[in-house]
Parts: structure tokens; C-alpha cells; sequence
């Protein structure tokens, strides 16, 4: 079987910002040619689908890329020494007032390996007890409580648009 | 119920490329303060899950981005002055020498809409004839067959980590 493996020539950083870094870099092909990458390095992220009395916790966010207001699963950047499940669990506080006692893995996704090196994780959380942490000083969240079989029909409706959100529900309503 | 609308003050223009644009904008929050808004445009892209006598089409590929081989769903940018639905025959003519008689839609996705607007259309596709495009030159890939049923039990156990591949998953295995 042929080698896939693509070599590093060299690196251009082309700005180190506050959570991407941007690199445009020369590589070696498997077949000897030379080719270019530009490479956005995201720091890792966490998200959670919160299961409570037959609902859903989603936040609605203004996400300001993408130009509107998104649907999605609780989510957050992993803080420099947090595990995944650390950071899940002070997110969920932070953005829902909810503190999980079981965090159950559902998976791990890479949202756009063809240029972007963002790493994903999802959890799903069932039971809680209730504790508020502080919002993230810059974020506007407003926590929608959906029963499952509304959101499921969402789901099929193409609602979710947000791809953690429709990883998590596709692997909840796939069991 | 507030307006959570992030309205632009200011827009950087850091870098752009052949596959991203990377601008850094001054904003203006729901509640007046500012804020500093890190954005990567990228091109809109597509994928498809082909379903033939049993089996999914995946390709594997070396994603230098993430440092590895990851198996996806057959996928590309959409070139200028295509529809999703061209650019999904196209990209499925080049990537496994298919040529889908139809294409239903699954759903759209924003990989990472924190950050990012590229916009992510995905496709299911069940009839086809044979039809072999060129490949892009600098992508080498292998075409990998799947029983829906292995498929599936790989899902489970998280061997997917591509984003749109899970999503596409999910939605079938949920139906």
C-alpha cells in the first residue's frame, strides 16, 4: 500500500493570535512533488449534551462568523492544564448553571481536518446538581430547554446546524 | 428577550489564500462594551455518503492539518459558479470514479462556528453509474469500502473523528 504521508519542508508563520495560529507550509507529496498547506491551529474544545427530565439543554449564541444565532450543545475551549472532562465540567456550570456528577464519552471529532487542527470532544451528561459558575465576561447565552422528541424532529429537519450539536444528537438518537 | 446581535466596528484583514481569508474584527457586544472577534472565511464545501450493495465509500487520506490518515466521506470545495448539488457529482466522479443518478439531501453543518463561516452541505447518494474524473493532483487517496453493519459498529466505538462523516452517520443510523 502506498505511503499517504505528507512531509513538512518548511513553516511561515503567518499570525499567532489569541485561540488561532495561522501557518502557510511547504511540503513533500507522497510522490516526491512539493506542495502548499495553510494550516489553522485552533486550541482544543469540549462540548456536552445535557439529558434532564426528558429535555435537552441547548445555549442560542449570537456566533458572530457565521452571522447568526446558533443553536448548540454547551460547549468551551479546554483551559491550559484541564483535562477534556475538566473543562466540560466547568462549562456546563458556566453556561447552564448545571454541574454534572457522570460525564459519559460520546465521541471525538475533527471539524475540518482538511485545513484545521481543532480537536473535539463530546460528552453527554444525564444527572446533575445545581451549580452556577461565571459566564465568560464576552458571551451572550440564552439556555433553551427542548424535550426530546421535539428536538429529535428538529434533528431530522435539518434545525441543528452547528456539527458538534448533530454529532451528539446522531449519536444519541443512533443507539 | 435581548438581541444578541455582535455588530462589526472594524475589520483586519491578516492574511489571504488560496483556501482561507483570516481577518481579525473590532466588535460591538449586545451590551455596548467592544470586543476583539478572530475570523477564518474558508470556501463553502460538500460531501457525500455513497451507499452501494451494502456498503458505505469512504476515502482514506493523509490530513497534514491533524497528522494523519483519516477516513472520510468522499468530499471538496464547491468551485465558483457551482450548486452543492454539481460539486457533490463532481467530487464523487474524481474521488471513487462514481457519477450518483441522484442525491438526497442529509443536512448543512458549520464545522466550527465559533471562528469559522465555511458552510458544509452533505449529501446521500444510492444510484450511480460508472464515471472516473481526474483527481486534484496533490490529493492521494484510497477508496475504502465498508458493510453498512461494520460501519455502524465502528461508529459506536468512535472510530470516526471527521466531523462531516459522523454527521452523515448519525443521521443515517437514526432514521
Amino acid at each position: 500500500m502506498m505511503d499517504q504521508t505528507e512531509t513538512k519542508i518548511s513553516e511561515k508563520e503567518i499570525y499567532d493570535g489569541r485561540i488561532v495560529r495561522l501557518h502557510v507550509d511547504q511540503i513533500s507529496l507522497p510522490n516526491g512533488a512539493e506542495a502548499m498547506r495553510e494550516v489553522v491551529d485552533h486550541l482544543p474544545g469540549v462540548s456536552i449534551l445535557p439529558v434532564k427530565d426528558g429535555c435537552f439543554y441547548f445555549v442560542k449564541q449570537f456566533r458572530y462568523a457565521v452571522h447568526r444565532l446558533m443553536t448548540e450543545i454547551p460547549a468551551g475551549l479546554i483551559d491550559p492544564g484541564e483535562t477534556p472532562k475538566e473543562a466540560a465540567v466547568r462549562e456546563l456550570q458556566e453556561e447552564i448553571g448545571l454541574k454534572p456528577l457522570r460525564l459519559e464519552y460520546l465521541c471525538s471529532i475533527q471539524p475540518s481536518p482538511g485545513f484545521l487542527d481543532e480537536e473535539h470532544t463530546i460528552f453527554m451528561a444525564e444527572s446533575f446538581e445545581v451549580s452556577k459558575l461565571d459566564e465568560d465576561e464576552d458571551e451572550f447565552l440564552q439556555i433553551v430547554k427542548i424535550p426530546i422528541r421535539t428536538a429529535r424532529m428538529l434533528f431530522e429537519h435539518g434545525f441543528f446546524e452547528d456539527a458538534k450539536t448533530v454529532c451528539a444528537l446522531g449519536y444519541y438518537f443512533s443507539r
